[in-house]
């Protein structure tokens, strides 16, 4: 007896994740075996890291286990650490598991922080990328203010936030830090004049790409709750004690959150993948150039936008939608059919969360201010749990205080 | 008209916020001025803060701002530190009031941590001492776990907690970690059988000179529970990666809780009394030699139990027994009388909770195991909650859930 074609998925992000739901919905049991890959057992929602790194949201909220959302008796799932894709041979190296061969591979390994090899950012700096790394930044930033009081010699530094990088994520962190700071400062007796919050960005300005207007008012709310900007301000080093500018002021700081922006997987570097700071430039039909079995799904897929020849910014949005042309080519192959569809991205707006309540955004030529945005955001998020889990998701995990 | 004569107390701890109290209520408005200077503008229950230290209690539980327990009308509250006393001149050097003059003067400036010279402990080891500290070690305990899942590489000393001193706040310590750590295993995905919790003590039995057959209860206990002792064991160094044992053996831990016993305050040293570890040998009515007009209150005075020839040690119970003779005999210096009463230690036993509902004590000559010494040791803090402010402090503060 022939042995069923065996599909690969890589990660299980917002690509991963979405591919082997859709993939064990089209398919028979017979049609092939699904292996899913991560290294937790859990998947989380990396666009709303910012809130549990501020700690305005539990970690818990945001992430679920992956056998409670995957249909098991479908897809396989196996936790562990991809070390190495051996694409010539059609298989992967596994830390724990060794080898694992596969007909079709889908890889969703997702990104990592950019440093644009700045000294002292991976040794000094956190960033907001896992459940791991956002506990920790949340728990470092309440030990700062419980440190604060038990010296005699009053450290500033250990009350001065920096976040590196204005861009979604940097301005998402910093809203969410102007609605926690006011909690810790009740929390260990400290004014709320003493502590600093700074949004170091080194374009000419916050939101880069994003409408003016709009940004013009994030910038202003923030500012109203006690949010510096030093825009224009690129950071030459990162050490221990704090930042270094480009022009050779420092600024003291524990507390260095680097959100300037995410590259591709080192283990496509790694694998021999041509790619573009981790990046695979995909072809339409979602598939590594020369392979014909492999998918790049997520923030491992590079696409360029041909009206503005830049690459479409890598979000849950593209990767959700790329999930639907990867499953279904996948399909396709797997029936023997040569016909792929090709992978058209449908930008349906943006919206970024202020904290407090309040959200800027764009959806489709529309821009939202406010309450009516942030409403619109959790609506996004909702969605995407419709889309993973269906109702009983968006009950379990869902932001259902949708106008407060 | 003559001024009021002045009654100076320095400290708001057990002392001497029973001795205001106390003075407050025999007193008229017309007898005499009182002052209370302390440097936070709140109290708090000094043998509670095993607790929130561990992180089982919050430390607004053990606290209270002095102005909503004193009468106000009648007792005048500065919030300042105090430098130094100079008692030739009958006054007390304050850091921000500069100079204060008194007719009487209380001193009930509490304790600091003994190091017994051993190098490293200021810099490296935390305490069980205020407030400020144990909301630190609270913080610094749970950055532990945080930052452990968010390194590739597993850093074992995070893990590890040591507790130096296996005398009353020391196992009362260990005994709230055995509660908090499977929480804190849970909140950070970590296996509780990494983690390790060292009572490390250097007299050949935890809790010296306490029921021999309550030590072992006490220690099978905690050891069922996961922490290993390590008695005989003196430190005989606390650097940055641990404790290097007399041995000369080294334990790696990032974090190292001092709990080996108290001195009394440097601020008398400083200040020219003759003391004997930061603490006085007071007179019989409570008053330093030498000084007819300078009360010592709490862990500042030292009193010799005749019995064994050894000094009874500081606890929150004798220093509120003593308030009741040092405002006995303020008042009657006041009234030109110079019958003063002498004080009598009555020792009604100790009970030393042991975390999860359980504790050991001796009440008379009663042992007391399990739950019925844990419901004793609440009656205890309930009954001075209700000496220093009535019932509705006990209703307020109190730890009313007697039975759990």
């Amino acid at each position: 007896m022939k042995r069923k074609p065996r599909i690969l998925i890589l990660g299980a992000g917002y690509g991963g994740m979405m591919t082997a739901s859709r993939l064990s919905k089209q398919l028979g049991y017979n049609d092939a075996e699904i292996i899913l890959v991560n290294k937790h057992n859990y998947h989380y929602q990396t666009t709303w890291l910012h809130e549990p790194a501020a700690g305005t949201l539990h970690h818990d909220r945001t992430r679920m286990r992956i056998d409670s959302v995957i249909d098991t008796n479908k897809v396989k799932f196996i936790k562990d650490v991809v070390v190495e894709i051996k694409a010539s041979d059609k298989k992967v190296i596994l830390e724990g598991h060794g080898e694992l061969e596969y007909d079709y591979l889908v890889i969703g390994l997702g990104s990592e922080p950019e440093t644009f090899g700045i000294p002292g950012v991976e040794e000094h700096a956190f960033s907001i990328r896992s459940v791991n790394s956002v506990r920790q930044i949340r728990e470092h930033i309440e030990y700062m203010f419980a440190s604060y009081n038990n010296s005699e010699v009053k450290h500033d530094d250990y009350l001065t936030f920096i976040v590196a990088g204005a861009g979604f994520t940097g301005i998402e962190f910093v809203g969410e830090l102007t609605e926690r700071i006011p909690e810790l400062c009740k929390e260990y007796d400290i004014d709320r004049s003493k502590v600093k919050i700074l949004s170091v960005e080194a374009a000419p300005t916050a939101l880069p790409g994003f409408d003016p207007e709009l940004v013009d008012y994030a910038m202003s709310l923030l500012e109203s709750r006690g949010v510096e900007f030093k825009i224009s301000t690129p950071i030459k080093e990162v050490t221990k004690d704090g930042v270094i500018l480009a022009t050779g002021d420092e600024i003291k700081s524990k507390t260095i959150v680097w959100t300037t922006g995410v590259r591709g997987s080192s283990i496509l570097d790694k694998s021999g993948f041509e790619t573009m700071r981790g990046r695979i430039k995909v072809e339409k039909d979602m598939r590594a150039p020369g392979h014909d079995d492999v998918f790049i799904i997520g923030d491992c897929a590079l696409i360029i936008n041909e009206e503005i020849n830049r690459p479409y910014p890598p979000t849950a949005q593209i990767a959700i939608q790329q999930s639907y042309t990867v499953s279904k080519n996948v399909k396709a192959l797997l029936s023997g059919s040569s016909e792929l569809e090709e992978f058209k991205p449908d930008i349906k707006g943006t919206v970024a969360s202020l904290g407090g309540g309040e959200a800027i955004g764009i959806v489709g030529t529309k821009k939202l201010y406010g309450g009516s945005a942030s409403t619109m955001k959790k609506i996004i998020d909702n969605r995407y749990l419709y889309l993973l889990g269906g109702l009983p998701l968006v009950v379990k995990k869902g932001k259902l205080n949708l106008f407060s």
